[in-house]
């Protein structure tokens, strides 16, 4: 029979996302209209073990909705990985009433809430990250802010690398994921792009197309260049000594990781902290919170990590024909 | 057996959207990918009628994925809804050689592409509209923008709404859909919404809510109206009257049809313009393309416009609880 | 001799504008800086009346810099334009021992300090209006934001307008001031331009106008007409009676009013609310900070409510010629 | 006796700006209407030199005051700086009936308008460069535009640094002028800022600040490195190092060379392209527009490049107090 649960934490975890405050905003107030209290614990596993939690009221997240980063911190911590770790972190929840624990971050942070929940605290994670690499699910918090955030900064490099007639090499993040370098090859017409999950990187190949490219007549080069390939830097260095064009390499950085969500994010984040709070508040525990097939779906989180997700081969080609 | 297409148009037609440039883009170059002519017909099927119809090759498309409107045209047309105009528009296709004709636009336009079809052209339609009412799809061209720049506008709104402790009803478009009201509800945190869909208008409900938030602490109050409801200065009136509380309307307008489209327009826009490209080389006829439960699908245009699209109620729901 | 400062107030009044954040944060830090403490007044003087009055610290006014709208709220108030009400003020500031007030505000919001001024307080007006309208300066706090915003939607509301061959009339805020016309004027290359300042008013003028750019083949037309004409709505309906094309208006309303600063907005902010601390605390009263001929100056309120400022001829020349 | 001048030409030469479309557009058409012919010279110099001139009329500037770049293409070139190119360059101009020419671009491109002008074409220059390091003027075209750039990207970076309790350090342009540095650490609220005008870096009192700040509950820690001073990647190794805490660097690059101009860039560049336009046709020559002191003015090339321009003192204090 289902854990009757009476009041609730949350937390987020790992890298921030845009959205992630709209996310704890919809925990809140929709764990409110279901009749629990709610706590917040700041700074991720972290503050949990250092006891930093707070009591949530609807107000604790008025004016939160449109603003980049998670006003509960986040961080890293080592000694929540360990056995003892986790059994502190439980025994802190209970001390604090708190039943159970809503942790938005990526996979990491799953492998916490797993922990929590085999020690009797119940777990629902959502899936936050800016790089889109979570198996279990369509869509992450705050990826659809960090293509348009790469995109428009993209636009602008295009601007003055047609005015010089220059080559462009823009690395976005993605750590080991090629999500937002492939949306945003297609959306800013990039003339070539770099994946880590593409084996098949060929500097020659790239230095050839450049060539013929401008005897087209196209005045600037594009290169979209996922963080988990990396060395822009030395990469332009050597297509402008193959080429005798001038290139530049820019790499766009934590900017993609603020600003204020987009709409997608806040509305996603908004209906997965409310599809969070409503399965937690029905007793169910070791979840996940997903969006797959149009639709907000969860899964157990071992599933989920055990899931394995790859680059959409038709959006791949789509991004090297256009 | 499938007719052989070696010439294609493409026209956008009905209201313009931001994403549709993205769309003839993808169009143009899938297709001569795939080994085949295009032509660009200008300004919808009035443009057809006239014979307004260029010769498009790669770079007729180039430097236009990042912009607005629709470098086409577009225009209503009373004479292409008569069986002359359409006989006449299915003879001007033939003596330009053009076996097969895509679409951009709405309902509307899918009906222009079925007497086409029935005249012995081919045709695929692509949904173009920032009101996402087309029943056959979950995603149209122009939608993430719109909503994008309505929320933008809103949140402006709310700043001096909250420093002057002001009532600010936003009336966003949508004709009889409440699409954009219901996403931006919720992604602006409004206190109100009001639909089209939804038959239970109550200005008294308002009004007390009003009072009630103010009892609360609130500073602002926000209510989003759908174009389909109007009548906003009137409201604003009748509820300042109400609770003698300083009351504005704010109608966005045009602007929201504008602008250069989303990262999710771009690429989505992209992926249709491919897809609607390879069916209509594909032989197929008399289809729409669709992005449903995850995936980009195509329908019989007949099936296409004999569904119907409902309001999401959870998602109505959350944007009253939250 | 003057009257030695120990501790002021700072309040803002009338019309919200982006910027005035920028401003109170520069007030507070300065004033801290040159040792004396602050204390922050609500909802401009009907707060002061209602002793809304708040102490301040640096941390007050931390990360409001980047936001729209104003913290302390503002109100417009009857009773402090009557003598009984100056001199309540007057006393309510003696109370909480405030020996000067910096005013951020427009006209109206001076001629409060100035009465002020005349009970003993100290006063320094800093001129805050999205308008422009303040005679003794080039820089209002909040206009260059109003100008962005207003010039962005006029760029989105133009590809529309361009992809429909349409008449766009698109209105802008100002009051009795046509200065947010005139820039988006020729920022966004307008074709026809309608300012309060210029009594050459004649829609005939403007159809003929249209009629013409259609002859050489100008796709669309866009009219900016300033609030303080009006009419938009009835203008479009009879200019579309005349040319038989299709126009539409746009009223842009009181999104301009809010909005992230811009980075103008924010550094002048700043630098007149350290220009307006310094002077307070020097024992200057009754004057108003100012921009003038590239430079930070203060003048007596008396003369700078007596100043008089024109549209400049040479800018409305160049709006009607490019 | 004046020169009476009958064909101008025009170009961008140097970094390009974001607004020179605009100046370019105001040249032409203001040319045109003082009765000039006017040519397009593209690429700078180099494209004088190569002979890439074309005839321009009113629609050639058509929709191009809000894209970033320039249209003209700019580049740098070599053999003008000899006195056998810029005879050459001069001759070319007689060739194509060019009278005199425009040159938008910063102190190098003076140099070219200053050499061609002693060889009987007249030549008038605009300031145009993001990094406002021209001693003549203050305001150059593009400026407005990267300012605002570079803080809305640090502004992102902000939420970030926020959730993580982070020391960041961005980098942002000017080559060996601070004042993009200036106005952003202004505009953003920097905690530290670095400029090459100062001599006074030192690490330590960086490392202090940093300590000091976090003592006294601060969450994060942005400082404004100016490119003048650069190495950023490893001063936040340092930083990381001395302080424990976690400290990135983001380099923002070529993003704030482009995008759409903001509405003073337009406003500006237009006003001074007319500028140019009328004083050239004027007969005047060897001269280049300012803006100072409030006021559109025009000094002798010599004088201009003879002039020292410094940051200001009042506004590097405050940039520090608050």
């Amino acid at each position: 029979m289902a854990k009757q649960i009476k009041t609730i934490g949350v937390l987020t975890s790992g890298g921030d996302a845009p959205g992630m405050n709209a996310a704890i905003r919809a925990v809140v107030r929709k764990s409110l209209a279901n009749g629990l209290k709610v706590k917040g614990i700041k700074k991720g596993y972290m503050g949990l073990l250092n006891e930093e939690i707070i009591d949530m009221d609807r107000r604790s997240v008025s004016d939160i909705i449109q603003r980049g980063g998670t006003i509960l911190g986040t961080a890293r911590c080592m000694e929540f990985t360990t056995p003892e770790g986790q059994a502190k972190g439980a025994e802190i929840c209970r001390k604090h009433g708190i039943d159970g624990v809503i942790v938005i971050g990526g996979d990491g942070s799953y492998r916490g809430a797993q922990k929590l929940s085999q020690q009797g605290i119940n777990t629902v994670g959502i899936p936050g990250t800016i790089d889109l690499d979570i198996s279990c699910t369509d869509y992450t918090i705050g990826f659809d802010t960090a293509i348009n955030t790469a995109m428009e900064a993209i636009d602008k490099i295009r601007d003055t690398s047609s005015s010089h007639e220059r080559v462009s090499i823009v690395e976005v993040m993605g750590r080991h994921a090629g999500y937002i370098a492939l949306w945003c090859s297609i959306a800013n017409g990039a003339d070539d792009i770099l994946l880590p999950e593409k084996y098949d990187y060929n500097e020659q190949r790239i230095i050839d197309n450049i060539i013929d490219n401008r005897k087209k007549g196209k005045t600037h080069h594009i290169i979209v260049n996922a963080e988990g390939i990396g060395h822009s830097t030395s990469m332009a260095r050597r297509i402008e000594a193959a080429t005798g064009l001038e290139t530049r390499a820019s790499i766009l950085g934590y900017m993609q990781r603020g600003g204020s969500p987009t709409c997608k994010d806040r509305v996603y984040a908004s209906m997965m902290g409310c599809y969070a709070a409503d399965i937690l508040a029905a007793g169910k525990t070791n979840r996940v919170v997903g969006y797959r097939n149009g639709q907000f779906v969860d899964y157990d989180i071992d599933e989920a990590l055990a899931m394995k997700k790859n680059i959409n081969e038709y959006m791949y080609e789509i991004a090297r024909i256009l």
